[in-house]
């Protein structure tokens, strides 16, 4: 599940992550996603990696939809740019471009049904 | 999670289904998703009960936001009366109501966190 990143490469604010670094802590408030413009993130539950985000991919929407704490660990795996998405814009996304909330909403059923492989 | 169910009220083709009856089984195909106006249907993968759901609850959105195949079975629990939702009319629904389109993600993203609690 990717996102075209082309919309989000002009965001001023992007971020520069070193791999190693932490991006969000699982219980974390989070007031942001992020697109992944390159490199590789991995996000752990309990320690234990669910899943390898690339070029494309999106971390961190949870926080968005429901405001709740941060489900996972995000750690760089491979240097990393992100683009940071606030919730205003989030929410103006939602609003502006209902292609957007499907792809969250896809991004949300895949995550969905591989956590439902593990149960 | 649950929906403001009035919108749903004066669809033609509510169905009405008896305790004990099965809406639709793991693995099938699915075309439409669910309001539930009255009574209640359980929700089960693997044949393991994972949630219950009451009036102005949903299900089985997960197949027409992917297009993938049913991800639990559904089954009544308390006579109940559902409004189904075809795939056209949801698309319309995302794109004429934002707030509908969110109200899916957090739906999505209750049953995300639920299901990472038990990994």
């Amino acid at each position: 599940m990717t996102v075209t990143i082309d919309p989000f490469r002009d965001l001023a604010d992007m971020e520069a992550y070193a791999a190693g670094a932490t991006v969000f802590r699982e219980g974390d408030a989070g007031d942001r996603m992020y697109v992944v413009l390159f490199g590789e993130v991995a996000l752990s539950i309990n320690g234990r990696r669910v899943e390898t985000i690339g070029s494309g991919g999106i971390l961190g929407e949870m926080a968005l939809v429901d405001s709740g704490p941060r489900s996972a660990t995000a750690t760089v795996t491979q240097d990393a740019q992100l683009a940071p998405i606030t919730a205003q814009r989030f929410t103006l996304l939602v609003q502006k471009k209902p292609e957007f909330a499907l792809q969250i909403m896809r991004l949300l059923a895949s995550r969905l049904r591989r956590m439902d492989a593990l149960v």
